[in-house]
């Protein structure tokens, strides 16, 4: 297929995306950021093809946009007069109730097609200097059509498997951001709240992979996860409360000498995990 | 240094010991478990030369205890007394103030030498079937001499280089639960709690590293570790202390909505990260 994807935003997601499409799609690339630095490092390394300006809008087939959420809002609001009505707009954000109470209503109102969509990859270093072609090695990529045409949906489907994707699962706003809350916002409120421990500074010679797994993530962009925990603050402070609880449960244990109940909390976990085959 | 080692326990640690021993080293390695299969197994896979027994016992130059750390106790009280008193005796426990209460008396009973030790180093399996000649790749070993001369401290630390340890750390048995408690019994409590949550099954396709890296020591030995997080409480408690309150104030932030804290909040751990060079 060979399509004009324009990428707004070319970071870690928006600048690992184009150097996927250079890389195992057919299609032209074009992309905005920005930061003019970043720009030419796109150009000169090959991510893409050329900077986009207005008409790279109106010939784009598929647009992605790669900024945090209000800024995509923002950017639609500015420019979703100059997208064509045969366009597909996509967007890459942690969060799909925020950005699907807009989108839709602005591809209505600017007649092209609006599909949200959250590509399950990241790494703990920021922009397009830590991108990469194959961030999306085996990821899985979540489609939200919020009322899309399925057509449109088809072809961001396959797309993302051309981009090396190992699947895509389709659903709701809300069920994206429930699920969200648990399996990517509070491991990344944990990892900060592990590190703060007055331990930490000293860890160095008394700790291998379970202090790496679990602090890993706390190098984190505060300004990025603030707008995405705001965003998604119900779920993610309903998973916390839960998180805490079972904490304490545990912890209960521990403080009463409680070998019985102990043994059986921490048996509750691993069968858990058993039972997922993990 | 061909010397005589005898490992108690081919569990994951102790397999994994008798088969670097065999790999890394000119050592002859006896071997005792309460499994007879483990011990055909720990034969026929040759990382162990033969069974220990009460002749292998009185001819160790160095004996490993790998069991958990009262079975460790119970079986230097039952057969302290076949062990020469040019032994060194040391252990693998996850703890060591429990352990150091009793071994450097019974060292001292029976005329052997006794330095605590912790290879930092496991996975999410246990036993002899994953056990592994390369588990201790670039690990960090700790030592707890309790007094013991400084001579077999060396060995000890020759002996872990040997067979592939990255370092080794000196230390006290209070200063080693502090930090085994935040760097390595923490994070155990951690993915317990955080699988018990009614997300969890149905994580497949929304889930990635994160949920990954959280979750992966759930699969937790309950017997044994209930033992550990007991002979620690104290320490272990008030790390989930320290940790709840860290958790409470993100949570508190997000509640709030409040941007500015939570940013700030988040920040402190990203600056801890990169502080560390992590």
């Amino acid at each position: 297929m060979k399509k004009n994807v324009v990428i707004i935003g070319l970071g870690l997601i928006g600048g690992s995306l184009a150097k996927a499409f250079q890389k195992y799609s057919e299609c032209s690339v074009s992309g905005m950021d920005r930061d003019p630095a970043v720009l030419e490092a796109a150009l000169k390394s090959g991510a893409i093809d050329g900077v986009a300006g207005e008409k790279e809008l109106r010939e784009a087939d598929i647009l992605y946009l790669c900024l945090y959420p209000q800024a995509d809002i923002d950017f639609i609001q500015a420019h979703g007069s100059q997208i064509s009505p045969h366009c597909i707009v996509t967007d890459t954000c942690g969060i799909k109730r925020e950005i699907c109470a807009h989108l839709p209503q602005l591809a209505e109102q600017f007649g092209f097609t609006f599909v949200g969509g959250h590509p399950m990859a990241g790494k703990e270093q920021n922009g397009f200097a830590a991108s990469d072609a194959d961030l999306f090695d085996g990821a899985s990529y979540i489609l939200v059509p919020c009322g899309a045409p399925q057509r449109a949906v088809d072809t961001l489907k396959a797309l993302a498997i051309e981009l090396g994707f190992g699947g895509t699962v389709v659903t709701t706003p809300e069920h994206h951001d429930t699920m969200i809350a648990y399996t990517s916002q509070l491991p990344h409120v944990l990892a900060c709240a592990y590190v703060m421990s007055p331990c930490c500074p000293q860890h160095n010679g008394f700790s291998a992979g379970s202090y790496r797994d679990v602090s890993r993530v706390a190098r984190i962009n505060e300004v990025l996860w603030t707008e995405l925990f705001l965003d998604n603050a119900d779920a993610l402070t309903g998973e916390l409360d839960i998180l805490i609880d079972n904490i304490t449960r545990i912890s209960e244990a521990v403080k009463q000498r409680d070998a019985d109940a102990l043994r059986g909390l921490l048996r509750q976990g691993r069968l858990i995990k058993e039972r997922l085959g993990e």
